[in-house]
């Protein structure tokens, strides 16, 4: 069951044992995400070079795969990193930015998915699609399908991979093939601004580095994405996309029990 | 005729069809430029590999070339990309980021105008100075030249490549060879924030994909930014360039056909 | 001697002469540390491939290294660049992130420094650790050792390089073998910014462009990021990560002279 209590209870982890979260992940979104990760109570750490991920996940709580700016090198560290990681047993996020939009992406999964089977797959429901090799086409990074319809892909990932799978937007879907959590919580604000998929999946993996069910460590962290984005929007200091972005970080570090318990909406 | 009207209709179709913009730009203005097509209405992409732009070009409005950031693999990358958006009919919108500073910046234009002409050239007046092999030399990333004496430049730049040219500072200037236009609109806060020079290229590509005039998207795009900046710098939550750069976003995403009535001054 | 008169007068120096600073730095602070040197009167330009950057020291008034995100490609160019300053006397400023967490870090390290002593190494008291070989272990990029530890490594770089070492926490040391200075401003919310410390390194340099004294450029640097911190965190404009980061940027760009007299606390 995922409630206020369970969840503060992996941000209180958080905020005491400071995770290092290591990431491999597109430019556009690394400082946000490192931001996200420090409002939280995580440490971030990227770093991407195909000689130094492997160190660097020696001393990592949790990896972050987003392929949002590929390039063969960058393909070649996160399958470095990836294996490093499974073999350590650090907990893997994987974030599959624009899947389905060039070959090159799609490769990259199909390459890496196998390396190392990701603990989360956190992605749009076209990504999702697109991950699980479906038909679909994804334009860009934003999501023309609808959650409801990357279901039955998110079913083929986790027989395959054994990944619990993340499907983002207006409702949250979070399925290990036992259980499918949907997290109501949220803002329409947050599409319009960049980075906050990619935000969403570090967050997963600074609750998966606290706790060990990855179903419970998504839906923590989608919970609380969407709960900072609410408590964002609603203050009077949100006037656009801008002021949401700032507003968001504010939330996310002042984010209490209380806040948590009267807007958690979970089932 | 450059009106309130006509950027309005522009701004409208923008947020209709929401065109992607295939950015392959410099690692500082990511972010920025990203979030300022989210707040506008439109949707970004950044992708850089060799393997991957061309691919990525089937699904755009337009591409963004910035070369504020280069490496040779960049280079080639996009030379790709502005050969296949020269033989897909994709408008593209060049940024010569630092022109004249280095050689490896001017090898690149030379390279890569012949490669596809740029549909739209936007710099300052050193960078199109630079740009048209003048013997100007950029300090930087700043202009030290006034607008004015790089409208010869500008000429010989849509002589040879039959682009449009957008020289921006104070007053900026978009000539196409027949027409020549100036837009007033802007504030003395936006040198100070970095990355408001590509923010201003990626607006030119946005419009580009929606207008199929040049001239007009450029006029629209950078009537649309001064007002932006403009709206930004008299609100009461500007106190400084942070200040600025978050209610810069807030005044493009709430923008009105009433803001852009009241304060376009185009000429 | 450092007072709010010395280090005034650096600011008045700055905001004149605008000196362009060249950073060679980590992906994830780029955006922050051009907007905290645009804010502080310099100019920021950021260029890493090996056939550019010399080219870009013949205009630079200071050069900054930064380790954050490395790969091969950009330790080579980063020798280069090092190389070219030492020749033509531009100060280098050497940011050290997260050493002592991998092994491409610390040899980087250990080709860098001897190509070209840095003038000025900024970093934590593990960086400074590791950066001087000792048995330290850094965690991320955050600090888990005192500063004071670190004095003793800082005096062997001084001894092996003749460099300038500032040890940035709670309170900043800064040491060039004959004095050592100590900076107790700043604030406990500048830890929750991605890339402060990497902004600290950028005013060092934008400083060092300005004062030929080392010692006195980063007590310089190091006050006024301090004293902006403090009035960020003081403002009423302030509630948390995301808003500081806001309001440290107007109080950079504001700051007077008045505001260094008020708050100074060196010794």
């Amino acid at each position: 069951m995922i409630t206020a209590e369970s969840i503060w209870q992996d941000i209180s982890a958080i905020r005491e044992k400071v995770p290092l979260v290591h990431s491999i992940t597109n430019y556009v979104a690394m400082n946000n995400t490192a931001n996200a990760l420090l409002a939280l109570g995580a440490s971030p750490v990227m770093a991407h070079a195909e000689n130094e991920v492997e160190d660097m996940l020696d001393i990592a709580g949790a990896l972050v795969i987003n392929i949002g700016t590929l390039s063969d090198p960058w393909i070649r560290a996160m399958k470095l990193a990836i294996e490093k990681a499974k073999t350590s047993g650090v907990p893997t996020v994987f974030d599959p930015v624009g899947a389905g939009a060039t070959g090159l992406r799609n490769n990259a999964i199909h390459v890496l998915f196998p390396s190392g089977p990701p603990t989360i797959i956190r992605g749009n429901a076209s990504e999702i699609n697109a991950a699980a090799k479906s038909a679909a086409t994804t334009r860009g990074v934003d999501s023309t399908e609808s959650s409801e319809s990357a279901l039955q892909s998110a079913k083929r990932l986790i027989d395959t991979y054994g990944s619990t799978v993340c499907i983002s937007g207006a409702i949250d879907y979070i399925l290990d093939g036992e259980t499918t959590l949907k997290v109501h919580n949220g803002h329409q604000l947050m599409p319009k601004v960049t980075g906050l998929g990619c935000t969403a999946s570090v967050l997963c993996a600074a609750f998966a580095a606290v706790n060990s069910s990855p179903l419970r460590a998504a839906a923590g962290a989608m919970a609380t994405m969407g709960i900072a984005g609410e408590l964002a929007a609603e203050s009077v200091y949100c006037r656009g996309p801008g002021s949401f972005q700032v507003a968001f970080l504010d939330a996310l570090y002042n984010l209490t029990f209380e806040d948590l318990r009267g807007k958690l909406r979970v089932e």
